[in-house]
């Protein structure tokens, strides 16, 4: 029988999601509770993640209430661990690959991805999101993650682990592009960065993004009116905040 | 019959360290070739690790000298990532136990060293390695790790992949405070903060930081007296560059 298993998660969060998605593929028996990332439960922070931060689980102990946990439970956070995690628990799930290429292979995408969003380059992005303005940070960026896929199918092939930590920030950017959310009030730049994203350049791009926001756990596990209407409150706070 | 296995490395590296030292676990049968980071052969970037960094790998493939890869090997870089492989071709070593949570607290324990040495962390940390300075930062990070750690034995009890990761560092930095190699010319700083490291704030991360010296995989893996060698150099270098 499986052990308990409690994943704490916020909807509206990309890391979150890559949680969600790795459980639907093992469709891992578990309680999900949404945590209220505005309006933090106290009990969250002392007994399951010390960071406070989405996601993070409870597993192994008593079948308990989510909002009691255990303290014999073990508590693990951070999306990627948590992945491998699930996909340690359920090897036949494909979250990861058995052969140790393909899973290395794997784990350098994720690398990649991990080194696009953080420092220089991640804080080049950041600002094109919040404030607007030169796109091309972000499309040298994608080009470089371009430059890592085969030719054909998801990072490695098959749909995994390596895709499962990109595809949340695939499927909500692409929503903030449509909808404008990018940028000043009434700007057009969401639609703009669309249309630059379809340019022969990130061909093979297009082509993996629309493979990502098609595939059955990325769509199953994502709440797209409820991830759009907080997408629109926080551009609605952000251009507050802008035209101060 | 296991396949070919070639791993470029550089001594003074303590990226390749942590690969040398998961081999060392494993018992692994390859080829090891050294690379001169100063003067980088050509082919090593057009052929093995087009970021031009150690350590690398070539893995499978025809057997060839190290210095005439074969386009037909796999090509694999990022010493975390070449951990991890190394680790899942031979699971017997230990590098990662099999149990699932045992995995997830070391890949824990090793996002929170990654953390450590990133960022405003890191920065702070180099600053003080340069130019020596406040050692607070240095200190406050070690405390932050320590608190990671069961209360005997290593990161996650036996030695595994999350103390492979740190041990590089530890063993370094070790040899540089102890020779006084780091801050300006004629500076004490490094034997100050070792004596700050000997308090009773940081007794857990004493006795670990014992432990890892002593252990046969990170010692029988270390050219102490080359490494010292290089940063000795890199000291009088930095020093140059601080008064000129």
């Amino acid at each position: 029988m499986s052990q308990q298993l409690t994943v704490y998660v916020a909807k509206s969060s990309p890391f979150s999601h890559r949680v969600a998605i790795a459980l639907e593929m093992a469709k891992a028996p578990h309680t999900r509770h949404e945590i209220d990332l505005k309006n933090k439960p106290e009990w969250f922070t002392s007994k399951v993640n010390p960071t406070g931060q989405c996601p993070a689980l409870t597993y192994g102990g008593p079948v308990v209430p989510a909002d009691q946990p255990s303290p014999e439970s073990v508590k693990l956070r951070e999306s990627l661990v948590l992945v491998e995690f699930i996909a340690d628990l359920y090897p036949a799930a494909g979250i990861l690959p058995a052969d140790p290429v393909l899973r290395a292979k794997a784990r350098l995408f994720i690398d990649a991805i991990t080194q696009t969003f953080s420092g220089a380059s991640h804080a080049a992005i950041r600002a094109l999101m919040h404030a607007g303005g030169d796109p091309e940070p972000l499309l040298a960026a994608l080009e470089r993650l371009q430059a890592l896929l085969p030719p054909t199918g998801f990072a490695i092939g098959e749909f995994s682990a390596a895709d499962i930590a990109i595809a949340p920030q695939i499927i909500r950017s692409e929503l903030s592009f449509e909808h404008n959310l990018i940028g000043p009030s009434g700007s057009q730049d969401g639609q703009r960065i669309l249309a630059l994203m379809r340019e022969p350049r990130l061909a093979r791009w297009a082509e993996y993004r629309k493979a990502i926001q098609a595939h059955p756990a990325v769509r199953s596990t994502f709440d797209e009116e409820y991830v759009l209407e907080s997408l629109k409150a926080r551009a609605v706070a952000m251009r507050a905040q802008g035209s101060a």
